[in-house]
């Protein structure tokens, strides 16, 4: 449904609104890595029932001492970092209200997709735990002003504001979501699995950092990237004016 | 009128256009440090006047020499941490124009509140005195054109434009000022105050690194945090389906 | 045309879709570095033909060893990092597509002002040769899923895209290009030119840092900047109530 080497993968325990347990955290994070290993060019994070997901499930954390807590919140962060390292493009396909580690999950994702019903909140700023962790992802996708707005009212945006925000790239009605996903995913995965990866991977090593240091980088893989198949491919295929064929 | 634990300090230097004078500088921050140190849960920055601040007093750096205009700059930038350091939430009421230092103090507090009459500008860019620690917050809150477009030409945008530019939070008619700010400051203010002043502090110390080390940071934190009172009770709540008492 | 003391640098390879082959690299870099060394008070970096520019000429990269590759993109990185040190303030006066290191050199320059009939696009990512150094400076004009989905789509995006996305600072119908650009450029070189190219270049220094290490940075040159002839004169006259007259 999603397109042609793209794996779904869909959070369904919409009894606990896909909280992200730190069972459901360890199944998520095998699925992307699974994937990840595989010869897919896409991955669309989507989730069953009334509830994207709304983060972190409390009776993993209530009463808990501190390291396992940690240990917990290290898992959260490697499923998200991990979400950024895997070759393939992830789009997030967020169906409702995704709030705390979930809104975290759509802010980690490449690419977002949100139907008009859907929802952004980062609660923990109105309750007793601050959604310091979600805040790091949601924080590099919105403005100051507007992350620290989510963050101390812990108030849901729409999803015209998250697009407005820059949270997601595409708001459309809920009966087009899947068509929306699949053309933005399309789009998305043209031209050389193996350039593109490398040039996510490197999106996320040159972001926040001072400009000079991220040339540094950028140079160095760019140079490099030009000697894989699919930019000697691709070049040679515009210089003779025909269609490119990738082979990685 | 702010509401119930917030302090309002006020700019009653008309006259001067609420020019941030050495000694008016030094008000401002002994106030907000005073503020700070009690248990009050917001605090919102206003002024009166025809202008709501017009930054640093001329007559406090013409014709002295760089060391004391320098140890003048180090009072200003330390207001404007000091503004990030405090557990309050701090929210700008800004009710007419806030140009250099004076657009700065809107670009550090954690909220902003414009009225329509409100304007902002970074004018030393068309004169001869730079404004280059302005621009330090102001960059941080607007996209890098748009900083630049601030920075180099000096004119002053209008306060939807500021919204536009995720400068402010919300811009009310002037006559809905005040209890747009309340709302807001109500929005803000809810919750275990000690959690909520953790991550205020958590958010301006992971802000502009890398994700990375953001990420090392907040899960650290975000683990001890877990073991406060307010975290706790919240979860508690949560589980027992009971609303939440907030004690600190 | 683009107003007194204002230098027009155009590219005009428009058969060659003004791809920046090594040479002509080399000739905008020796062209922004003479301009740079010049009492020029601003730049207008301009193109002519169909398209504003293409970027890499590919037949500067096929079938070259990595070393030869790294060469052209230092000299690239040369060229957009010698935009951004150049006392001048620089615009981009963009009347056509931009794409790739054309992409990139529009998001270097200090300001921007598209013609509704221009476009922008980094379409490696949809290719063999993923966009990495232009991304560099596009990821930091725009959000963050807005780059990736620049990056990994290569789809074009239009002028009020761009605008809203914070990539141009201005868009306007065709023919009122020129006069936008000298607007633009006359409020942006107002005052003394020595104040405004320090102050450009302690942005560049400070953006992407850290907040207190960008106020560490913008303290020493602010305190500094008090002591030119520029800020003496612009606070006299400031004081006195008489019109500066800038000396440098």
């Amino acid at each position: 449904m999603d397109g042609e080497g793209v794996v779904r993968i869909t959070m369904v325990r919409a009894a606990r609104r896909n909280a992200l347990s730190r069972e459901h955290l360890t199944q998520l994070l095998d699925a992307v890595t699974e994937v990840g290993d595989s010869d897919a060019t896409g991955i669309v994070l989507a989730a069953e029932g009334p509830v994207f997901s709304a983060g972190h499930d409390f009776a993993d954390v209530a009463g808990k001492p501190v390291a396992e807590v940690r240990s917990l919140l290290r898992l959260c962060t490697e499923l998200m970092q991990t979400i950024q390292d895997v070759p393939q493009v992830v789009v997030a396909r967020v169906h409702a209200l995704a709030t705390a580690a979930g809104c975290q999950l759509v802010a980690s994702c490449d690419l977002a997709v949100a139907a008009e019903s859907a929802g952004f909140a980062a609660p923990g700023g109105k309750g007793g735990w601050f959604c310091h962790t979600p805040m790091v992802a949601i924080a590099r996708n919105v403005g100051r002003k507007r992350a620290m707005e989510l963050a101390l009212t812990g108030d849901v945006i729409d999803a015209r504001t998250a697009l407005d925000w820059g949270l997601v790239n595409r708001v459309v009605p809920d009966a087009e979501l899947d068509a929306e996903v699949a053309d933005l995913m399309s789009r998305a995965t043209r031209g050389s699995r193996a350039s593109k990866a490398w040039g996510k991977q490197t999106m996320y090593a040159q972001l926040d950092r001072p400009e000079r240091d991220a040339y540094a980088t950028a140079v160095e893989v760019m140079a490099a990237a030009s000697q894989l198949d699919g930019a000697r491919e691709g070049m040679s295929a515009f210089l003779e004016k025909r269609r490119p064929v990738w082979t990685d």
